[in-house]
């Protein structure tokens, strides 16, 4: 029995290439009195992950080279010193891309894996669903009757920013590249338009679909995307940055909003949030969205592929623009 | 009797050139029924007056070509119909770069001339000290102990914000443009440190004189001190965006904050303000800050200059970086 662990060997420039990562296969782990043996089940890939691997400064530490790649993951008790946990528990954390971990489960929590499929877990009821969730309500703070407009939103977070804000009583606008995913948040999410970026015509669509303008602009790309909804900002507009997947992979400087004068003229404000500061009410996000979910308002949507070994093409599934809803890695 | 007035003749690209305006001499008005015939003393020279000479969109309108160029005034009833002004009364509005307006003083209000000598009702007992005033305590919102960044530390806006500031009991840093502006700030209103922006070292500046980081960055000036300030933010630090005046005669696209990403980083905010929408709380702010004005915690400085038919090359003076205080042009 073996171990099979991806490990960061050198830090990327641009989109990480083969070279970036190893696999390595090592004996797996005895967990020691107090710890558990986790066995992985699925590894969640987001975008940020590209941010942790790279050295500067963030809002969490860089992935070491030679450490095992941080990542969220389901995972099962395949053994127990724990006093808290049995055989047979699932529990979500960050057990990195790896198949085995031994560790005390701090940082983790368990889940009724009777409420949703695993994945679902890594998706909306996870990180992905509470930065939806956190971001746009305790950020955006948006009222009923206000124009939302979300990027990347056929993607894990952005899919659940514009359902929540649709029951909210939002009219709300998704940014997505193509019209296979610009269809699906339509008709199967109920967003009330759809901008397809990669028509090239961004500024007449973002007017042509938001006629009254923007009261919240729930940001998970950047660039050119960010620049242009700054121009269409109503009065005290709320714009939430929560990511910049346009920018991520930049092997130049990261463009900065050239119209940011439009936060003086529209009195509005931008905003930074990382979902961790949310962690002491996950509780209260997992419970409302479960509730959603049940009640059939709440749709979700996993992107599953398989092997742990095939990480590093996966990973690039990201940033290709061909996934849809959460990005999930069966172990 | 003649009314100079200084019109609108183009539209600027750049630096407005002496072209830009035109001097005329007119017959002065007549006041009807319920109007008063103001004679200027004293006419407000404020960086924003720069875009109010664009055509494009912005919290107010363009002044239109062939208008009277718009401006904060400080003048004396020459002449009454009105209910409730009597000759001799001073009134502070928007009475525009000429000489004698007749108006029904809607959106003007009258001062105690006894209170402050009349320059300072267009500066820090008017609209930049208010601007300081609102900008600080509403958006910024500091508390004692924080580092509060200020860019145009020496100017209308920056020397009010920075002076609030301490009196509030934050650690105040000040930027602003050669050692004579550096010396006023520190020395003069009591600044903790300043940094010379024309030094080039902003960034080697900026980590010596806020080694905790910045709480509160009140930008008056954009660009690459803005830029350079979001790399230095603590957490769930506020950034006012208050104006730009490194970019308001920009010929090129305004660069925007390539650093921008940094919010997310540290939870924070940049949000924009205009001053306008706090009128009904001027009231408010002249009070306590003429308290504080007759306490000696606050002092103001204006930079005055003669002749209206100077108002040309006393406005670039905004942008040459030689003016300390609030620009006023004495008519």
């Amino acid at each position: 029995m073996t171990n099979t662990q991806i490990k960061l060997a050198k830090r990327p420039v641009g989109l990480p290439d083969a070279d970036t990562f190893t696999i390595e296969k090592n004996p797996v782990p005895t967990p020691g009195e107090g710890e558990v043996l986790l066995k992985t089940k699925y590894i969640s890939l987001d975008p940020a992950m590209r941010g942790w691997m790279n050295a500067s400064r963030s809002y969490i530490a860089p992935v070491e080279i030679g450490a095992v790649m941080r990542a969220g993951t389901v995972s099962e008790v395949v053994e127990s010193k724990h006093p808290k946990y049995a055989v047979g528990d699932i529990l979500v954390g960050n057990a990195g891309v790896q198949e085995y971990i031994a560790t005390d489960a701090k940082g983790y929590h368990s889940v009724d894996a009777n409420l949703a499929p695993l994945p679902v877990f890594l998706g909306t009821l996870g990180m992905p669903g509470f930065t939806a969730y956190f971001g746009l309500l305790r950020i955006g703070e948006p009222k009923a009757g206000e124009t939302v407009l979300v990027s990347g939103a056929a993607g894990a977070v952005g899919s659940v920013v514009g359902q929540i804000a649709k029951i909210k009583g939002c009219r709300v606008v998704g940014i997505a590249g193509g019209e296979k995913k610009c269809k699906y948040i339509v008709e199967e999410l109920g967003f009330d338009a759809a901008i397809d970026y990669k028509k090239g015509t961004l500024k007449a669509d973002m007017k042509r679909t938001c006629p009254d303008g923007i009261d919240v602009y729930f940001d998970n790309v950047g660039g050119e995307i960010l620049n242009t909804a700054l121009t269409r900002l109503n009065m005290h507009a709320r714009i939430v940055i929560c990511g910049a997947i346009s920018q991520y992979n930049n092997t130049e400087e990261v463009k900065g909003p050239s119209n940011y004068l439009s936060l003086l003229v529209s009195r509005a404000r931008m905003q930074g949030m990382v979902v961790f500061d949310y962690a002491k009410d996950y509780g209260i996000a997992a419970q409302e969205m479960g509730g959603w979910i049940q009640q059939g308002k709440l749709k979700t949507r996993e992107d599953v592929y398989e092997g742990i070994e095939n990480f590093h093409e996966t990973f690039l599934r990201l940033f290709n623009g061909e996934k849809m809803g959460k990005l999930v890695l069966k172990v």
